[in-house]
């Protein structure tokens, strides 16, 4: 990965797994980043209602490739 | 969450998946103790037996909010 | 501090000040546990609403003897 | 929590107190920033000038709901 | 380990070692509850009197089985 | 576990799931070591194409009872 | 340092050494961030090719001053 | 801060909160200590009595500028 | 220690105590590896069995320098 | 513990087993430092030589009451 | 990176600097095992001789693809 | 390294790089102790200044074989 990358830490929620939650915050990076590269697991947490899991929550770092403008990513 | 809450440490097991075994943790915790709100994610592990995962194991932090007896939870 | 002791990890809150929030999460534990001796500090974060810190949340680990029942408490 | 949310990495300072020091990271980010909703203390820190604390310095994470551009927040 | 687990966390002490604080703290435990498993060492303290330790202070998490309420171990 | 164990560190791959990573890694590593017993997840990440998850990564320990050779596991 | 600060995470590389990976993460974040102060070293990795090093891998924190936007920065 | 720097590790305590301990730590510390120039907060306890905070624990590292004898600082 | 090392992660066990468990862990690891040189903790465990503790489990990183062949190492 | 301390970090060394490392430690630091209070384990290593270990190796953060002159301690 | 990796811990000296460290260890390591492809790094330390850095050492963790034999690299 | 050491913790700078910060730490502790023995790396840091490294700055513990006086060194 030649060039300077930047990480951005973003939080996907899922009501199935913590796999798919971080397709969900995947997806939703995507649509206004280009260039992402890859994804870091920095935290997995979630919420309870009614005594069942409701929620899978997944903190990630995201990378991707600086082009232009650092600061606005 | 205003209030004071408090968080007790629970192994979950599932033979499919790490999500499953927070599930399977989180219904049991809720047998016994009412107002769970969330878990956290401390450690995934798992059993190995003849060469395949036999089990994946989630130590997981679940926080519900004091009532009476913070002792007693 | 001969003897045994235990830990509970007991989150409190305050709209005031992270130094507040432990000294409420202590007043609570202390409602039905004796012989708290010590906390630490494990974790520090808050809720904000508005555009402010609407709550600061302080999760605490709390010592104390074993008297008699571990498990209960 | 549905939805993705994104997390930033902003640092208070105060002469006052480390709480104090959070509520001045919050305040400042709310001016660019809508629909804040919690943050997480990672670093406390301070500047001492002649023998005395000069300033109190908190990092904390700050998250909120991702609406349209996760790369312009 | 099929089922669900709990871990505690408990303070043994001992003015031998950190392994002899080790089993008073999972001797104690035993008393109230019963099949425990495991421990996992979390932190190894000790304090000090007339320049010699005093007692040796190790944190242990202990893990068993949960069999009708996690709430009350 | 009497005896004398080794872990070695393994990263398996998915498109699915991380649970199915370390299902992965375990067939791959069973396929020259016997006596898998255990693993411990110690990273998760990914890589991402075309802004989406392209595959799941999961480092894992693997354990297993040294036999004859540990150099040579 | 008084004021408000924001701390953003990017990723330099460089064929000579992990000094100078932290120069070109840096001197490309300031094309578009004015009144970056200080960094921070995260995580040192690299690439491996026809079994030399072909890239040193420096991820850091970078902080600078808010002025007017911090989610622009 | 060029030149060369030492650090300390030094505990305040206060019945009042974390921030009036570091205060406390700061002006104990200079008493004897020249340049002082900042802390970094390590830990965060305190000691319990009769149900109530008695005493907030501060651990700092705190940095001043070598002058003549590192191994007397 | 000039020249290139290794570092492998060996899991020993005891009746007695963690210290017998390094001792164990080493004396296994030697049968087949030349040079070891120093050894590292990284977790203490155990097991227990009848409310006692049953083994002191002791996971080391083991370091040696290697001559020919690190892959079988 | 009212007033302020200091903690300095100690590799103690024993032939035996970590526990007597520690003693070792705390015996020669109590040579120059009156007040000695707590100790804290922060790493355990050792030697090995001849396929045994050969020396345990403790560092432990030395906690005591400051008097006059926290530089020189 | 499609397939199962394995890492392996390596340490690398250079009387220069820690990036020289790693390259050794590269080197080194590419002698036996092919394929290698990542590294990170997890520990830099030194020895000091006469008042000077005798010698920069550096733990890197080294990932190779598996092909027939995990056990065996 | 039989007998008892001391580890302090230092800061250096450089304009040049990382390991540069360490020679010139290490140099001057040399100053003050005798018998410096080793380094191990605590953390990475750095000064910008006109959108350029300014400034290496590198925390490192140095240790060494204490002789009469802990407390002074």
């Amino acid at each position: 990965m030649p060039g300077v990358h930047k990480k951005i830490e973003i939080v996907g929620t899922s009501p199935l797994s913590f796999s798919d939650a971080v397709k969900k915050a995947v997806a939703e990076a995507s649509k206004s980043i280009r260039h992402l590269e890859w994804f870091e697991v920095k935290e997995e947490r979630g919420r309870i209602r009614d005594g069942e899991v409701a929620e899978f929550q997944v903190t990630i770092l995201i990378g991707f490739k600086l082009e232009h403008d650092p600061g606005h990513s």
